[in-house]
């Protein structure tokens, strides 16, 4: 019998295929790869084919847009949103609509173009947060801006147009739907509780087990419960914070250990399979700091989203998110790097 | 500059890309074929190869699980949800889950395995039509069932599996979330302006005709106001009816035509792309008679969901509607045919 699990922050059923569960060999190698033509435009010596970078960690001495960085900045080229212009809002017809500002920046995550995250050194992650860090800070005084999105996404299949490991960070006008969802769901657990749903989830994950695939000092990474994909891998803080931008340093230097780590467990379990990850934190107003505690949502891209999904909001997940869970602890992570 | 667009309904809020907007042509098609390894489990002959008909049109005379039939719907084969069963609601932990108690069922369109629905007879399409209707029918009286959704997934990168066109069916014993947003956002225009939402679009669109692709007594075919994907397009009913099994002989006829057209352009215009349609109607048990509209989105598959999307619920669409609209609008429906 298949079941049907709620996720308890947004409410949303998610049916779980038990009976016919899809363990890591079952999913076929998407044969899409990103082929890179001519130079890469993220590589050290090519700092000219992007637009000057905004925030960057250089060697001292090293001229702005030249080499001598290990993380680096810059805006997108294409961007989705604008950074100039005001909002504007206004009707057409019966309809709404605004000018389309804000920011749309790409995070170079190091120098090496053939090393994603899970194969950098432990130093070189917390410097991708750090840098992530920064970009809030910076970009949360403008006061256009409601809410700032860092993500990232791997392999074509996942919407990546370029090889070169990056990362990128969208800021948005609005509050967007899936945050006001999750605010929200919090918020309603909260009135009801008085407690966090994300710090009960943290308890209950820890003392069932089940889920968990790995756990530090400051955090743990787990199947979550209602999972939408297979080996959709969640990583909380276990101290409540509603806004990554509070995060210190032991938690970088913790973060960087369980985001490395459960990258190279996926890249090992799932043959570095197409993924995004997004970092979920509270909108730059933050009147929920209570009940709302940033995140960071996995998301292997291994089944496609069709017609049940589109209409429904629902997903049909074929692996146990428990058994899931088996497969990513039993990866031998010095196995998985070579 | 890129403009926001908020769609009526649900609140949720689209990118425009105005700038540098995409063209038919720039979208390449998929590698990815679906390839059809032995026989077709779906076509005439092997009816023993499906679980046993539960609805079917068929020759006068022929027997049941035997060719004969011109629209036949079988239960599908790796259900992802079962049939038989309680619900049995119960607590995990923190968590919430019930059995996975439903139905789901594929409609095998037509006996030709090679003719998409563009490309069948408007006879053909109105059975296809009039066969949806029947398992509405049939499938409503389930007390244990709160919604029904008929969707279809054509091509691999669309979600679809098997080459032979089909549509599937599944019931669920929730009322799924995109339905429950589409329902409250529907409720909230309807309180305050006492009017429907769907209806306010048929009028607006009609009067300016910027986004309208065809038209015909009972509907409108339109590139949606704040589409999310390019090409995103909606069959709207001219007359007002929260419910598709209310349908009446002229309209299916009408719908029929119109099915078939706008699939055929889009086929012409993209290469006969990947593409998903759902068919929004009310929950079974139905208190949105006055405020919600039935209606079908067509989404051709040509874009990447990323974690943009994952982490905001917010689409990026490099296809400017009115574009989309008059790209579609110039496509010769028999030239497409060929």
């Amino acid at each position: 019998m298949p079941e049907l699990r709620k996720d308890p922050i947004t409410s949303r059923w998610v049916i779980i295929a038990t009976e016919r569960g899809k363990r890591p060999h079952d999913f076929k190698k998407s044969e899409e790869q990103i082929v890179q033509v001519g130079i890469c435009q993220l590589c050290p010596g090519n700092e000219h084919m992007t637009p000057d970078e905004i925030a960057v960690y250089r060697e001292p001495g090293t001229a702005p847009n030249t080499q001598g960085w290990w993380t680096r900045v810059v805006p997108n080229k294409f961007p989705a949103l604008s950074t100039e212009g005001d909002l504007n809002r206004s009707g057409v017809g019966m309809y709404d609509m605004m000018n389309g500002v804000g920011a749309h920046e790409v995070i170079i995550e190091s120098p090496e173009h053939d090393k994603p995250i899970s194969h950098l050194s432990e130093k070189q992650v917390e410097e991708i947060l750090w840098i992530y860090r920064d970009r809030f800070m910076a970009l949360q005084r403008d006061p256009r801006l409601k809410y700032i999105l860092i993500f990232k996404n791997h392999g074509r299949a996942a919407g990546a147009s370029l090889e070169h490991p990056h990362s990128q960070l969208i800021a948005t006008p609005v509050v967007p739907k899936r945050i006001m969802e999750e605010l929200e769901g919090s918020r309603d657990y909260y009135h009801f509780k008085e407690r966090c749903v994300f710090c009960d989830i943290v308890k209950q994950e820890t003392s069932t087990k089940d889920r968990i695939v790995m756990e530090n000092a400051s955090f743990i990474a787990f199947e979550t419960y209602a999972a939408r994909f297979p080996f959709e891998t969640w990583i909380l803080p276990k101290k409540h914070d509603s806004s990554f931008h509070n995060i210190d340093k032991t938690q970088i230097m913790d973060l960087a250990k369980i985001m490395k780590g459960i990258l190279l467990k996926i890249y090992g379990a799932l043959s570095d399979p197409p993924f995004n990850y997004v970092l979920h934190t509270s909108p730059i107003k933050n009147d929920c700091a209570n009940f709302y505690h940033w995140h960071i949502e996995i998301i292997p891209r291994l089944t496609a989203v069709a017609g049940f999904e589109w209409g429904t909001g629902m997903y049909i997940n074929p692996t146990v998110p428990e058994q899931a869970a088996v497969s990513l602890r039993e990866v031998d992570i010095e196995a998985a790097r070579s």
